[in-house]
């Protein structure tokens, strides 16, 4: 079980990167995402609706204090991963993170608190390279679950894309 | 050697996803990224500061016609391949795509024109659900290099980070 958790979310400015944190937490295995900082329902709305369109039982929320959803999920025995430039090597802990079978992954946005370095268990780098948290959550999600998220199928879906080498399939429900 | 094509940048809107596109095209190995749709001389310069501080030799520029851009990489040799989550799986595809020496990759954003999927050679999906060309993009180099672009290092970089378990370390050259 992986929960995402989205810090210091600000309206307009991370309207559109949040949008996407939270659809890719989706597509690619995790059960939720919950944001921290400006409360925004227009992106917690946008990922129910493609929820609901496209199935599973993913799940999107709110709540003003990261600091609580850290130590919530501490208690309940999640392992806390934190995504960043400054962290250690993602090949070099993953296997350590895969034996963890439930884990909170924070992704920050322009700053993040030095708590929140301090009250992860690992502080981990996709690259030592200036990037995207969008991609550096999809990598470790990739990475977590070895790669059999691309397969995952999703329950009571509306709609389904049936693959193409051209054009668009997409089965209606 | 690969390529990024970005397809359909939109002024404002498309801002900050697409400089997530070219960052997360640097950090993960690709050679250089062309932008088409809106000019936006504004990304361009943003990642190729970042370029210039972290080092390496990535390109970005500007086309103002995608078509012209697909044609003449075709011509130089280059496999052309379209992410779209309407296309073949990656993970069935990824061996194949591992064979082509140069490529070029396109990214779309809202609107691809149907063209662009008959000029690919490989219409590719990355899961066959919604969620974001920055991480199709990461997934994608990521299976292309094999995991070895997460240790990619980077020539002539004045900034260089220092892995560590908690906190900072920059390197300043």
């Amino acid at each position: 079980m992986l929960v995402v958790l989205r810090l210091g979310h600000r309206l307009g400015r991370d309207e559109r990167i949040s949008t996407h944190c939270g659809l890719v937490a989706r597509a690619l295995g995790a059960s939720s995402i919950i944001y921290s900082g400006d409360h925004d329902s227009g992106i917690i709305e946008s990922i129910k609706k493609t929820a609901e369109s496209w199935g599973g039982k993913f799940k999107a929320e709110y709540n003003e204090s990261w600091r609580q959803v850290i130590k919530s999920y501490k208690k309940r025995g999640f392992a806390i991963a934190h995504l960043s430039m400054y962290g250690l090597p993602l090949q070099k802990k993953i296997s350590a993170l895969r034996r963890k079978k439930k884990m909170l992954v924070i992704i920050g946005s322009e700053k993040v608190p030095p708590e929140v370095y301090d009250l992860a268990d690992f502080n981990i780098s996709v690259t030592q390279q200036p990037h995207s948290e969008v991609a550096a959550l999809a990598l470790l999600l990739h990475e977590y679950f070895r790669g059999k998220e691309l397969k995952k199928q999703f329950s009571k879906a509306k709609l389904k894309i049936i693959p193409q080498e051209r054009g668009k399939k997409v089965e209606k429900d």
